[in-house]
């Protein structure tokens, strides 16, 4: 059975569950699965941040619940009628105005602002199981690729190592992608697009036999489940290249472990074998990049130590030292900072060396 | 001969020039554009924001100059020797980098920060008459493109109707790209990547024969340079599709008449024949969507006041009537609204009769 026919049976399965409670004259209720900080825990075995087993009730008869309640329903009835059963998908934002009707015969309604209709869509996740993607709701679209793997796109069969300078436009929903011939050893994901751009002006994946993927901007919920497919279904190591600051420390161990807003999707999207390949406080050392540091400000320095005390950064000795390195050079390392030593430094050196001699962080 | 190797002829030329001042005993200077707003008008016969035809001159023995002057002339190295004669290009954050070096024997950066090295970008953009694509250094990557359209891209043939919901991604720069075969009628330009995705998954250009194009942000050079393009070599119509609000009309405003930041480079972004096809206030009432009215904010109102008083919006009638409109029913309207009427309203219905009955803004 198709995801779409799968993920509209357990939407109707939850309006049965319904339709029986009021058959039974019991108070038509929902279990959800709580999403607050309360009830999120580091996993240190899976190494992913998931959510516990606290769970709260919604009820119909309940003048606390009862606007929730009709929410959850209606946004379900939405997701079902008009995005699985007609095979299309929609927005965040898209939904929030289908779902801002007035309730009929009151002033009032059903939705006022999208962070209402976003809320119940994330409910609906945790009480189905079904991830948003699955649900047909997108959010923003962001990213390329380029490199050894051949996909298909609804239909169209793209070879990203056909693609010229601009590649392939990630979408934001990469759950139904069709990986059809990947010949890459591994995937480089990059925040910035300009090193994207080097590294692909350089023909870096064809020398190397890798993927390169970028977001520009943060790491979409598109380009991470991309690249836990990659790892999970080509077995593919994914190394993560970020500014050597607490920024992109944090990017990395979004990819990783997850982030607190999202725990209740980790399943579908931490990658606990990504590897960290630069740059690093080492780097600077090593390539002599010192009069290329930014000096830190409060604000690092507040991140940084926000960051170093998450549990799945607290014991983490290679992490903690990174973290110290940067205290005492007083300073962050941006990975632009390599062109001092040449435009393509970056890809005939550096990146080359690093992973030829396996200098990562875990 | 190849744009680079003009690129480099134009930078040695300036070098040239310099040394003739040395040879001859004079006080070296290069003569620059003035690129202040007292030297910006608004063409309206052209309808583009042009430079006036004041210029200043950059001296080596003035205190007040030999700076700027030494970074000119490096930056116009760097730009030739590392860029142009490899064939490479590069993100002006990594010419900043570059051009950051200590000035020998003494503790000076030739710059310490990356708007000086950008300025100087722009000054030798308007010295040697070439754009910054054509010296080969480029900015934000970003957007996306499908549709009726077949090009090549640093010898590959893409496509773009054949690249599934993703599409391809557009590179920074877009002056290199070759239209091999075109068949579309007109292009579709929407800040919303939100929307490209509806209109693809519909596959409305496929239905309408046109191209759609993205960014997700900002119009970049490279978009403003690939739309001008479509529209000057292939004569396509292009329409804008933008939110109804202040925000929706300066973007518009920004691809056809240029911007008081890029007015040096207006000649190779503009558009003056663009059209604007929606959403507007006329809209709101045909399409019965007061209820999806946001109410105009105080910076909202301030920011009307300031564009519709700018030459090139004070002296149209339509968009007078248009702010005059948001005014009046003291709101904006998103794109998004229209997904009240149902998921495809927009690629049914909405886009084919706006286009079909030519209801454009101009």
């Amino acid at each position: 059975m198709a995801q779409k026919n799968k993920s509209s049976e357990k939407l109707k399965e939850l309006g049965k569950k319904i339709v029986n409670d009021i058959d039974k004259n019991k108070n038509p209720n929902l279990e959800i699965p709580i999403r607050a900080l309360s009830n999120i825990v580091y996993n240190k075995k899976t190494k992913t941040l998931e959510l516990g087993n606290k769970t709260a009730n919604r009820y119909f008869f309940n003048i606390a619940h009862a606007k929730k309640f009709l929410q959850t329903v209606e946004v379900a009835s939405i997701l079902k009628k008009e995005l699985l059963d007609t095979g299309k998908h929609e927005h965040l934002r898209g939904v929030f105005y289908i779902a801002k009707r007035t309730i009929p015969e009151t002033n009032i309604n059903l939705v006022d602002d999208q962070t209402e209709s976003d809320k119940i869509i994330e409910d609906l996740e945790v009480i189905t199981g079904l991830s948003r993607e699955q649900l047909h709701v997108s959010a923003n679209k962001m990213g390329s690729m380029v490199g050894s793997i051949t996909l298909v796109d609804s239909g169209d069969t793209i070879d990203c190592s056909r693609l010229g300078k601009g590649g392939y436009s990630i979408p934001s929903i990469t759950d139904e992608l069709d990986f059809k011939k990947v010949d890459a050893k591994y995937v480089l994901y990059m925040e910035k697009a300009a090193i994207f751009e080097r590294l692909n002006e350089d023909k870096f994946w064809r020398k190397n036999n890798c993927i390169l993927v970028t977001s520009q901007g943060q790491t979409t919920r598109g380009i991470r489940r991309l690249l836990q497919r990659l790892a999970e279904e080509k077995d593919l190591p994914i190394y993560v290249l970020c500014d050597g600051d607490i920024y992109g420390a944090y990017i990395y161990s979004v990819v990783k472990y997850g982030s607190i807003a999202l725990a209740h999707a980790s399943g579908r999207l931490t990658i606990p074998s990504v590897k960290y390949v630069g740059i690093t406080m080492d780097d600077v050392n090593k390539y002599d990049l010192k009069k290329q540091l930014i000096k830190l400000t409060d604000q690092d320095l507040a991140r940084m130590k926000q960051v170093s005390e998450y549990d799945w950064f607290k014991d983490n000795k290679d992490w903690q030292r990174q973290f110290k390195m940067m205290k005492e050079l007083n300073g962050k390392v941006e990975i632009q900072a390599l062109a001092t030593k040449g435009v393509s430094f970056i890809s005939e050196k550096y990146l080359p060396d690093k992973i030829k001699n396996k200098e990562f962080l875990e």
